[in-house]
């Protein structure tokens, strides 16, 4: 069951409307690496995990990922502002927040491209899950670094800080997760086969610089853990 | 902020594994009418409404949504059973089941196509958005119907029954928030204009069974109201 | 059978090109409550139809948004002008018209994303196909509400003051055939269940303001009819 | 403008329902290469056209495809039968049907993927337009061999038939008006250049069976005129 | 198998970043005539074909075509330069380049659609298959043209140069291929049904400029031919 | 640029026809997890990679996994067998593959969804874009596993064995790759704000089993690689 408390997780604010820069931040809102993505990846992959510690995570993460949409969702509405305007003076402006939603925010990614389930990754594989949330962490944390380079908006560069190392809490969580379950599922029985051993050099001119010799399950250093 | 209890809003439970049924379930899940559909569709149209009781029940809707979105992948993690096998016996199974999900639910309609935010309206207009709420509740509702005439495994119809229920509940209360705020926004000056009370015989034969005489903005029988 | 006349519904003519506009209008075209969205839908639900005079209204309205369509269509056509140039001085171009259509107009939205037949609801259920049509008009409305704010043109305009007219006309009209089959198919049996009679408080703080203790199918008010 | 005849450009019926196939002839109804796709890429072409004969041609043939698409749902309408049951005995039912639209044709195609305006070519220049077209209505002609093949019913076979034929006189007006406006747009200025002249022989094994010394605008042979 | 060389196979260069155009060049990266769609085209296309001369053919452009994309992509990654800023002086900036992918070029049209295998055509069939890739490749050619008139670039107007001259090779090609297999598969039995000899007018004011008495298959002129 | 050799990589072969299972395998062609989102993704992202070992590497691997979806692809075709049927007795046959492509591959997913380019992660950042691709690399290993599971044809699972094996060693050189990147871009400065080091306990019932007081980037054991 979901429960809303109409606090935001982390108050939003900004210095004034900025309709050019709520379209690009509308990337993280329903975009390929955006909140919403990563809420319903972590909920679709939960349903059938059976280790409640690592379920508890899941559903954790996915809950403060639906709570980030809505920090996002608060700030897009605030950079879009009050005045319908999409041929005006500004730059390039936010053409469905004009023509289409009334300047309310809108599950599209910074191009107007409607949020797809295409984007959610799901295998009911837990090494193979959790790599894919560790990956879609780390896309996340890179979008609000170049999002945060094109801002001056004190308040909404506070939000951002603050989402982008959520994702880093999160993507070291999902790694201590990983090194529990690292020896499970497709972690299995991994390069037994000699086809696993094998290097293709099939872009020339170039020489082999990585070998496969010994290969392993994917697995973390250590020190991602807490001790 | 959302968080989540996990308990289910009502629990749910299957007979025995259906994995033709779950694709159907799906529809309900990740299609046009399914509930991650109204639950984005009511959190989205929430951040511009300034009538806090408005917004208080567009919020508390949503919430549940979420909560029966939760009920039906449930539902549809237990029908889909424990065989990956979709090239067995069973009349037609759900390929991406089978294939790529390793049998957990998935962001999908009952044919595979994934979630889409053109699903999705909002208008940032509080008329146009209670009318496409009602509207989308009573295809919830009619979608439910269907999925209840074909499944004969008492705990799915209880839980359907439950939902159905739920999105008439749900449309009582939204059109009683439109008696609110009927003469506001895109229903205030309605059919001033000579154009609006034209008819355009344009299928023939045929003639003019209805007229626009006399033009008011939408507007629901008191009936629907509690006093 | 469709036929087509080369007189337009009503003239349509512009002051003088502005690509930047048309980009916008385009969301009238393939958009989600554009007017292809709107024929198609209307076309769609009338195969199942029985009454014959429900069934000739809807096929005369979906006509018309066929013939808006091709007015909306003509209007972007003479505001995209005649010279290829994204990259000018124009604030904000219309990308696809400069690389792909020559200056065509294009079944796309006025973010460039293609029209899909996502955005068409059919049930098969009368109540629930005229509450979605109700719904669609309104919002296409509002749409044009925006549209119109926009442009100083004054053909333009004209242009969009008729069309919102025309989606009031439609709008009133589907609310009196709602009328005619309001006791029939999905608004059958309604709230007879007690879940029908909940409310769940799932966003907090807020109290109910709204209660469904008597709950009525969807009925509009008599005024809306003709006498 | 649009009109619409309640009469079908040419009567359907089917000795019997059958569902299964009411899911393939969709391919027809809301499929790359059906009916919709084809009516909607004609209309929009036609709005640059300047010569007033070829204009005529794209819209009479656009009318008639628009009417294919009314007599294609028609048929999948009657094939859809009268009772939902996606789940039974049928080998493969057609979902969307039973659990959406109530047994209404739908613009999907037979896999259940919407229509989509990515389906539809404009260009803006004339012999692109027109050579998109004559493929397209090839391509046509082929699902229909293909649906044909895949039937019984004597009263669908009636009506593929008729289609197909259709395809064939629309893909000889094509080119015939290809022949009118041969030496026009992108046709002119053919092949001037080295590059124009070039072999890369890039899969191998194999040799140069083909060669582009005298390289030459594409056009018909005139016997598909008809002198 | 398919092997890469890391020489382009033409070297593209550009005298100056230009973003604005970045994102118009995307249109043949990831559009719906752009390069990856013809390789992909082509080569879903080639599986079938026996005739080991027309299979070859088929191969040699895909490659190519997948050589141009690369070109196509590399001027794209050029055109992006170094600096992330999507709210700045430009126009109308690339706002996936800046919020999504860092400047990297990206599989979409010039609006930030992603690519879709809706844009393939493939039959089974080889007068319907060539026919699709000869009006591809005119399509082709008129994207290119679009694009050469808005750039300035001396080598970037060589690269579009380049490039639709190739697309006038492959046309030339393919018409010759055509030759080859005209009496084969669907242009077999052409036009022997009356109803393929029928004009409907449906559009109205106009006559029938145009007629099909005697309707023959498509074939090209013997002059495309290189003896 | 890119070339082809008739050979395949590996030859494949397929005891019998097998249409069903034909369908399945389509997922690893056109599907999320497939051969042709694999090869995009590493060609895309390697346009801006510097560093030329690694550059190499991503072009190997993209080089080979275009091998691999022709070997796939041409699987799936000896698989569709010779007989157009999708209303017969197979179970649930593939309606494409028998209204629309001939029997030919075709780009969608096993349940028909054309292949996407929302499928293609790349950020621009090496980290984020090498963890993505070893998570692609370990999800396309457990749908080959899947779909293993599901098929007893000899040589259909030889050539499932090659590439699940071979996902597995451009995994490993992936994880190398890392290696040698892992202080650089997206990875530099992680962890040192107080907010990458909270747990927000969001789903109830349920305790911190998992904490971030030391939040680390991510970094692989070194006994993935191969001293």
């Amino acid at each position: 069951m979901f429960k809303h408390d109409k606090n935001l997780l982390e108050m939003v604010r900004v210095e004034r409307p900025n309709p050019q820069y709520a379209t690009m931040l509308q990337e993280q809102l329903g975009g390929s690496n955006g909140e919403l993505k990563a809420a319903m990846q972590y909920i679709s992959q939960s349903f059938r995990i059976k280790d409640p510690e690592i379920k508890d995570l899941f559903l954790d993460i996915a809950s403060e990922e639906l709570s980030h949409m809505e920090m996002v969702a608060s700030s897009v509405n605030l950079l879009n502002g009050h005045d319908i305007d999409a041929g005006g003076s500004q730059p390039s402006g936010n053409i469905e927040a004009n023509v289409l939603t009334g300047l309310a925010p809108y599950l599209t990614n910074g191009s107007g491209v409607p949020f797809s389930a295409a984007y959610v990754n799901v295998t009911g594989d837990l090494p193979a899950d959790i790599l894919s949330n560790i990956a879609a962490e780390q896309r996340a944390k890179v979008v609000y670094e170049y999002l945060h380079r094109q801002i001056n908006d004190k308040y909404v560069r506070q939000m951002i800080d603050f989402l982008l190392n959520r994702e880093e809490a999160h993507n070291t969580m999902f790694r201590q997760a990983f090194q529990k379950i690292q020896a499970t599922g497709s972690n299995r029985d991994w390069g037994v086969d000699e086809d696993a051993r094998l290097y293709f050099n099939l872009s020339s001119p170039g020489v082999n610089h990585f070998s496969v010799s010994n290969p392993q399950a994917p697995s973390f250093q250590s020190s991602n853990s807490t001790q």
